[in-house]
């Protein structure tokens, strides 16, 4: 049978390698990609070797204001393809241009840096398929890939019994599922009935009413603001989460958690279901003891989530001092690890890993036009509150094939290494200021400029005064462009330190350049601000 | 300075070029990106050609267990660095070869098909930048990229007021978002003070308690299950969710909207705060009626969603009679749209639009290590419940530079000819039944193997069999492994159709063999039934 097709006459006269008449294919696929990507792969090499040269910037402005002046992005009414690649690839460079060139080894400013070459082509591979990873008949080798590595992962964590997982966008979503899964596990009216079935539920058993009835959550006042959205996302509010203090390493104090769950029942302030630990905080780095927490955890039936989004690769360290970071992970209901950060695996690449496989099915709905398969295995989207995934799953699986388990291993231990080479090298400089550090140190060294012993100003200069100094280094260091570092209001009142991520593979001479450059500056800083006294 | 290096020794037998001691680069990364992404790229090059070859086959197996039999992953301890590219390079084509190959043409099994060359360029660069677009001084190009899509995209569908919008990590987060938002914005105590919060303040206001303090979702019968899961994520639960029926073009009913809003407060059922409108269903691809809706919704003091996941990018076509499927759309509190479906933009690429900016900020965190800017525009990450973001604009500004408004307006309307032309030839063809349509038509197609006239079974065959005749079909396709294509179980109890997603990029000649094939095997079906009678 044929199509009746009005159209016959107005697409003779496309090529005839195609018969699609949609303006996205003016030729077959094949011959664009042909023409296309080798030209986009020579931008990207050349901005991965611009990267590298060693008088690169990391920034292209400095400042966002000043790219708006300069930089102003086009919506035309009518397209390019009939006047060649020229625009499209224009539009590529006025992009890589402008953006932060992570290659560099000098964006030091958040908890992910640069991917590496095998990220790039497990991007390109993704691109290419296409694939969406909801059930495994569309994404067949993405969702093997998903499998294997949530069975990989759980298995270092130590979850032995029925563990399950998957990837999801994000740390932030990884913990915000956490949360619905353990409310749904346990208060099972939640997927029916949602809080107020909860709160149903709850009268009926202990008689709480009001407030008494409202779920809390526990989480570390180091810990990530994710745990605060996952609040407000799930209807809790802001106001069912309970920060419970920290060591001044950043550490969670198991006695305060204790007490605060063993307070908030007594005062009828509400009902503890769930205990976030962190491994691996924003700020300092600091592992939360996970042992400790699971006895309190268990002790009041909360469901115990790990967030180690940033420090939970440290599993795959060979070192057992490091490792042991996260001794009793397998006493966790849930963890989040984030591949993405520690392990350069191109963003996003998140997991979310549950001890008990079924955990994961207890908001589950059907969709009666996607689920045709009785296997789990096969319906990923039943697991998550979304429902279309990236493969991001397939980027770490070719990471583990590259470096193997003992090289993501050494990758942490080196980044460690060197961590602690430089807060050496900061201790002995006397113009900077060490904060304070996880113990024993992960990743992140803040400090900032100290005011020389003979400093003319207020003596000794208060809090605001050096945060200032922070500030101004950090402004200085942005109008250089050789370096992207963050800072950040540090506990106990003390302002803001320079937050130095350090990724395994920076190097070791742009660190000391760093160093060097923070301390310079703020020496700068002192002078000017005596003159201004 | 110098740092304390107790590893010099140990490095000193690295390649100069690279003093990183990370094992993820051996060398440095343009040598290596040098060597092993021109390969890549002539593998996915390899992939696209072998797609468009006539006599290829969309998937590489007949069913998952088979694949599970054929293919295992390998995590391994060690790494294959030391032995050369091979282990990986032969591990990405495991994935290749084992995977849907979208550039068939001839996966017509969901709302997304295949990528074009242009998205394979943009998720290359997406991944060599690896910038996180939480905040804009990490992404800034990605950012303004999202923001001038953003306005684009406000633009067409009308809101002029102060709109804003962000791109979300599929249709089912940004529908849950929406909701999120919705609660925020209707009822303040939310973010504080959850579910709970709501309904202290609906009995201080109306004196509503237990049920009828419940915030009620009503989304039409045909409309995404995310609706469904929204109502889980946000602690509503699935039962404060209302379905409203649909005529039999599956368009919602206004008249049955409006008699539920007002059963449900005279009951005392829940107070009606969100109306989700459909704009492209995902089963027969029908558009509700935005205005009727919205004069409910306001009535009633309700936000007003518009999920056009699927069918947003209709307000592209240059056709008065298709864009006007949404008229309307400028009343809506959010709306939906997902350029990842419809518009070919790689996975995934959904926006969350609001015309009221300010809208955003309802549920908003601050988070003193990360947001420094006081420019609300720099801070994406506060604008949703997670944080981390990929750049995702990225690729549709891309598209929009290269096929312009107007390029993806008439690609839009492309689909459409074909969709027409499809729903005749089936009509023509006596040895098939042609489902329920949407009426204007869209680009689904709903049709099944029609009993011969002279049927010695049962006369005339029940749903039952009907279903059965559809689901040998999909049977039969997969195991011929040409086409794939869906089934879904339709609307008034008359059983399970072939649900065809007619793509604007199908091939005509695909469309007629695809159909064929349906009618044929359908033939094979009746006559072996008859047998069993």
């Amino acid at each position: 049978m044929t199509l009746n097709d009005g159209q016959k006459a107005a697409s003779a006269s496309k090529p005839l390698s195609s018969s699609s008449s949609s303006p996205l294919e003016p030729v077959a696929p094949s011959q664009e990609l042909a023409t296309l990507l080798p030209q986009v792969v020579q931008m990207v090499q050349a901005f991965v070797e611009e990267g590298e040269k060693p008088g690169s910037n990391v920034t292209a402005w400095q400042s966002i204001p000043q790219l708006r002046q300069n930089v102003s992005l086009d919506l035309p009414d009518y397209g390019s393809v009939k006047d060649g690649d020229k625009k499209l690839l224009d539009s590529i460079q006025l992009v890589l241009e402008n953006s932060v060139n992570p290659w560099t080894g000098r964006f030091l400013d958040k908890l992910y840096s640069a991917n590496t070459p095998v990220g790039v082509c497990a991007d390109l591979i993704l691109s290419v398929l296409n694939a969406n990873a909801h059930v495994m008949s569309a994404s067949p080798m993405l969702s093997l890939a998903e499998e294997k590595c949530v069975e990989g992962l759980c298995e270092m964590f130590g979850f032995n019994d029925t563990p399950d997982g998957l990837t999801m966008p994000g740390g932030s979503s990884a913990n915000t599922l956490a949360v619905q899964t353990a409310l749904a596990n346990i208060f099972p009216p939640f997927r029916e009935q949602g809080l107020l079935g909860i709160s149903e539920l709850l009268f009926e058993k202990y008689g709480r009413v009001g407030k008494a009835a409202r779920p809390l959550i526990f989480t570390s006042d180091q810990s990530h603001y994710s745990l605060d959205k996952a609040a407000i996302s799930a209807g809790l509010g802001l106001s069912s989460v309970i920060k419970v203090p920290c060591d001044h390493t950043g550490r969670m104090d198991p006695a305060a958690l204790s007490r605060l769950i063993n307070d908030s029942i007594s005062e009828g302030l509400g009902t503890p279901f769930f205990v976030n630990a962190t491994s691996g905080s924003t700020v300092l780095g600091s592992f939360d003891d996970l042992r400790s927490i699971s006895a309190i955890a268990r002790r009041h039936g909360c469901w115990l989530h790990v967030d180690g989004s940033w420090g939970g690769p440290i599993i795959f360290s060979p070192t057992r001092a490091h490792s042991s970071l996260m001794d009793g992970s397998e006493l966790a209901d849930s963890i989040t690890i984030n591949p993405h950060k520690l392990l350069n695996v191109p963003l996003q690449c998140s997991f979310l890993l549950v001890r008990r496989g079924k955990a994961l099915s207890a908001n589950t709905l059907d969709a009666g036009y996607l689920f045709h398969s009785k296997d789990a295995r096969e319906n990923a989207a039943m697991k998550t509150m979304g429902c279309g995934r990236r493969g991001d799953a397939l980027k770490f699986w070719l990471y583990w094939v590259r470096f193997g388990k003992e090289g993501l291993g050494k990758h942490v231990d080196a980044g460690l290494r060197l961590a602690n080479d430089v807060v050496e090298a900061i201790r002995d400089e006397p113009r900077l200021e060490l904060g304070p550090l996880a113990e024993p140190l992960f990743l992140q060294v803040c400090f900032r400029p100290k005011p020389p012993r003979d400093h003319k100003g207020v003596e000794p200069p208060s809090v605001e005064v050096r945060s200032k100094a922070t500030r101004y280094v950090h402004n200085v260091l942005k109008e250089r462009r050789r370096f992207a570092v963050d800072f950040a209001p540090l506990p106990g009142g003390i302002g803001d330190f320079i937050r130095l991520v350090v990724h395994p593979r920076t190097k070791r001479e742009d660190l000391e350049e760093l160093i060097e450059e923070v301390a310079s500056i703020g020496e700068e800083f002192w002078e000017r601000s005596e003159e201004s006294f």
